[in-house]
């Protein structure tokens, strides 16, 4: 009997459980958070601006968000994903530049010296993109970053880059989307770079995704018009880089903004400004068992000045350990 | 009786013919254009992108069209709307600076001198542009625009000049939305000039505006974050610039297409020339008497090259005079 009670008394925890998960899962819309003050945060904001007797109600037309891709949506260690892209660029096409053997930073990325290409400074990164990223159509470099991705995989999680994306964050652009928003992405990567998977993987079209650009040519092949890419920075996306891209691309103030590090301190800052409500959300990884743990210390990403504002600011940080029931999709 | 005959006969005419507009009024999306060639093919087109079962069919995502805004949503005779508007800023701003009284531009615009501004050239133009668009935030720019939008008129229509708008081309977006398409504005205009109106006026949020750029800075004012225009021009969306612009803020290449002048040519010859079902057309100016007439001898919307391969290239042209049944929404 006592025997049959502890079976019975396990049967009912987990079909208690299996319940509350299925309640829970049906009507929330946040599934993969756990019931923090992030998540409620988020919650509280999207609940206020929507609802129309409320103080804080915001007209559809003026919900827009903006969400930092790296680090924010989708993992950036050990290496930006772009930054592995080019890696794989220049050593395919290193056959042809003999001269990269000498010749940093494309000597540190062939190879794979982290401490050297470390010290590779705005000049460097300028080289290797316009060597890797210009000399072709827009659509000639769209297909090399769609086979690319396609089966691009991160080193350590064995999945591909697409799907080291954060689930948690997947459901915070469907959640926000529902309840009227425009979502952006608002990136220092290549938009081209990103524009090629944002749709199948976050549901961005294209137009809904800012970010660094190099010039482009209107140019005849024989009777084609195609758009040829120079080698040359139009613009770049990050830092006091964000709110010019925003006002360029979006053409007005975000409500909501959501980012990871530094480079999005200035955008976090322009976003939560504006009058009426506002929202700014850092993602804090703290999570070194199922993704990474890197603050202030980190070359890539670093967060020290909108970790150390945010509680003055308003700022909603989430510690990705303690707040997220899951970090990626499940592997299909 | 034979009177009574005519009477009766003349009332079925009137009836019938009231009967009909009904008819054509509730199912017709586009109620204000004739049933002509241009309408004819603008019907077709929709019907065969968006029957799933016709080998033209465009899923929603690639359902893009961008109009030019000069000349093809609304009347740009006898001077672009933005030019009347720089002209109204230089005669605000002209007593503190008595210098533009001999220095050109400046001087035709003060004196209305239209042969002398029939001669300014790109770099006049971008000193004027300059003196009024730059030197402050842009949300104090679009306080500008909002303030004189909502007053000035058209010198001959004496209508506000967001009613100068077209009202076949009204109902072109709205049906063209109704199918799944997503509409944008790509312009030589200022998209700060055009994003202030273009969502009460064409139904379009600031991102779906594409349009000329001057450069802007973060800046902090006190502990407030603001764009600040700079007197520097980041990007002209006119002629090889059109396409350049599509790359770069839709990132994906349009179906459809309409213009009306050799500024939009190279845009039509970018959509037009991709894989699968595309449209051009192009609004001829033609009716002196409801708007302007004009083509290939104006300087203001100059149409030649245009109108002359449109046959060949299979764009759709509209007689404006032969194919609109009205040309402005009807005053309320």
């Amino acid at each position: 009997m006592r025997a049959d009670f502890k079976s019975l008394g396990g049967l009912v925890v987990v079909l208690v459980a299996a319940v509350t998960t299925a309640a829970r899962a049906a009507d929330d819309p946040l599934p993969s958070w756990n019931d923090v003050a992030s998540r409620k945060a988020v919650l509280g904001f999207v609940a206020r601006v929507t609802e129309e007797k409320s103080s804080d109600f915001v007209p559809v037309p003026d919900r827009v968000a903006v969400f930092d891709n790296d680090g924010t949506l989708w993992c950036e260690q050990p290496m930006y994903v772009q930054a592995v892209f080019i890696r794989d660029r220049i050593r395919a096409m290193a056959p042809d530049h003999p001269e990269w053997k000498r010749l940093q930073p494309f000597k540190a990325l062939l190879e794979g010296d982290r401490a050297a290409l470390a010290d590779v400074g705005q000049e460097g990164l300028v080289d290797v993109v316009t060597a890797t990223h210009a000399g072709m159509t827009s659509d000639e470099f769209a297909g090399l970053v769609r086979d690319w991705i396609a089966r691009a995989e991160h080193p350590r999680f064995k999945r591909l880059y697409t799907r080291c994306v954060y689930q948690p964050m997947l459901e915070l652009l469907a959640y926000l989307r529902a309840n009227g928003f425009k979502t952006f992405i608002v990136s220092g990567g290549g938009v081209e770079f990103m524009r090629v998977w944002a749709e199948p993987v976050y549901g961005l079209p294209p137009s809904q995704v800012v970010g660094s650009t190099v010039r482009t040519r209107y140019e005849l092949r024989g009777e084609t018009p195609v758009l040829m890419r120079l080698p040359e920075v139009d613009f770049i996306d990050d830092h006091a880089g964000k709110p010019v891209g925003i006002g360029k691309f979006i053409g007005q103030r975000p409500i909501a903004a959501f980012g990871n590090s530094d480079g999005d301190y200035e955008m976090l800052r322009y976003v939560t400004s504006g009058s009426g409500p506002r929202f700014g959300l850092v993602v804090h990884h703290t999570d070194a068992d199922r993704e990474y743990a890197y603050d202030r210390d980190s070359t890539v990403g670093r967060l020290a000045r909108a970790l150390d504002e945010a509680p003055a600011r308003g700022w909603t940080v989430v510690d990705m350990k303690r707040d997220w029931r899951v970090v990626f999709p499940p592997e299909k």
